[in-house]
C-alpha cells in the first residue's frame, strides 16, 4: 500500500505539498470542533494550487483521524481528542468524571494457564491461572478502546463469572477483594486499529491507535492486572507539561 | 483499505485469532530484540491453527513494527523502541545521553509570515515573521522523526541562515541568542505516516507514529517555538508511572 506522492522528489513540488498541509494544520488549530473548512476549490484557489494538491491532503488528514467528511455537505474539523489522564484511574472513573456515560461490554471473560509474558508482568510463574477479560469500552455508547485484562486469579478468584458489563473492574477489584490498585507501569505507542480491532471500534482498518500496556500494583506491592489496550487514535491523546532539566 | 477477518463475526473463528495474536504479542514480550521467532510453520502447529491464521497475525504485526521479516530467514523480534523523554531536552541532547550520534538534515530554513495557530501558540499577531525549520532527525544516520518548527524571528533574529546541519537547536537558541528554553506544553496522538513523512523516515506508507505538538516557553514566559514533529511509531514509546490519586 504505497501511496507515492507526485514528484515528491521535486523540492519544489515538495515544497507545495507541504505549504498545503501547513495550512491545513494550522487552519484546524484554529477552527472549533465540528466546525466546517472551507471547500476545496475555495482552498485551492486561496493557495494558488491544484485542487487535487488539496484533496490530497485532505484525503490524509481523513485517515489520520483530523477531520472528517459528510457526503454533500463537505469536510469538518474533528472533535477534540480526550487527554489520557496521566494518573492511575479506571475507564469508568475517568468518563464519569468527564461527563460521559462509560460503558463496557464484555466480549471474553475466562480463566487460562498464563502466558510466559503476562506471567513475567505479573510476577507468577508460567501456566498460573489468570482471568482474561476482554471487554469493549464506550462513552455514551461510542466505541473508544478494546481492553485486554490478565488478573491474577488467586488474588481475585471467581472474578470471570462477576457481571462486569458496564462496570469498573478497578471498583470491583477494590469492593469484592479489596485490592486497591496504587501505582502502575505503563508504557505508550502508536499503533493501528486492525482486523477484529477495526470492527470493534467502527474504524477503518489502518487507522491510527495509541497502544497501552499498564501493570498495576496494590498497596502491599502484588501485581494485580497486566492491561494491554487500543485506544482509538483519533479520540485520545497525552497532554503534559516538560519542565528543562 | 478494508481488510476483513475471515468470519471475523464467528466468535469461535474470532477468538482463535485473538489467541494466536494475543500468543505472539506475548511471545515477543519475553525476545530479545532481534531474535528470530519460530517459523510460521511451528507456530501453526504449536497452536493447533491454520499456518494462513498464523500468518495474517505475523502481517499485522509487520505492518505495527512489531516484528520483521528477513527474506529467506523469517521473522524477528523489532528492536525495543526509546523513550520519548519526559522533560524538556533536545533531541540531540537526548540521543547523545542515550549513546547515538545525533543528526539534522535541514529540507526546509525559511522566514515566513505565521499562519493563525502558529500565531496563537506563539502568542503574536498573525503574518509576524516566524522561521519555519524542517528537519529531518537521525540517530546513527538511521532516521527517526521529522520536526517541523516555527521559531518566533523577533526572538531568534537570522536564525534561518545559521548552520543547522547537525546541530542542537535548543543549543543555538541558548548560546546565540540567549534563550533558555524553560517549559514545554506538549500533546502527544497516534498518527500515520504518510507522503513525504513516509519516504524521509524510510518506512512505508501508512505505518504508525506518534506526532508531537509542543510549545516551548523561556525563562522570562516568552513563547519561543512551537513544533510538530513526526516520530516513527516502530522506534520510540513514552512511558510513564501512574499513582493513584
Amino acid at each position: 500500500m504505497i501511496r507515492r506522492s507526485p514528484k515528491a522528489s521535486d523540492p519544489a513540488a515538495r515544497l507545495k505539498h507541504e505549504r498545503v498541509r501547513e495550512y491545513l494544520e494550522d487552519l484546524l488549530d484554529t477552527l472549533a470542533p465540528d466546525a466546517p473548512l472551507p471547500s476545496e476549490r475555495e482552498l485551492a484557489q486561496h493557495l494558488g494550487v491544484a485542487r487535487m494538491t488539496v484533496r490530497q491532503a485532505m484525503d490524509r488528514m481523513v485517515r489520520t483521524g483530523q477531520i472528517y467528511r459528510v457526503q454533500g455537505s463537505g469536510s469538518f474539523r474533528a472533535r477534540d481528542r480526550l487527554d489520557q489522564p496521566m494518573v492511575l484511574t479506571s475507564f469508568s472513573e475517568d468518563m464519569r468524571a468527564r461527563g460521559f456515560l462509560p460503558g463496557a461490554k464484555t466480549i471474553n471473560a475466562l480463566v487460562e494457564p498464563a502466558f510466559a509474558g503476562v506471567a513475567k508482568r505479573l510476577g507468577i510463574p508460567e501456566g498460573s491461572p489468570v482471568c482474561r477479560l476482554e471487554r469493549l469500552r464506550t462513552a455514551d455508547g461510542e466505541p473508544m478502546a478494546v481492553e485486554r485484562s490478565f488478573v491474577n486469579s488467586e488474588l481475585a478468584p471467581g472474578l470471570e463469572d462477576m457481571e462486569l458489563e458496564d462496570r469498573s473492574l478497578y471498583a470491583l477489584l477494590r469492593e469484592r477483594y479489596g485490592l486497591d490498585l496504587h501505582v502502575a507501569e505503563q508504557s505508550v505507542q502508536a499503533t493501528l486499529c486492525q482486523g477484529v480491532d477495526a470492527q470493534l471500534l467502527g474504524v477503518a482498518d489502518g487507522a491510527p491507535a495509541l497502544q497501552f500496556e499498564r501493570t498495576s500494583t496494590e498497596a502491599q506491592g502484588r501485581a494485580v492486572e497486566h492491561v494491554r489496550s487500543i485506544y482509538r487514535g483519533d479520540r485520545y491523546r497525552l497532554r503534559m507539561t516538560l519542565a528543562h532539566q
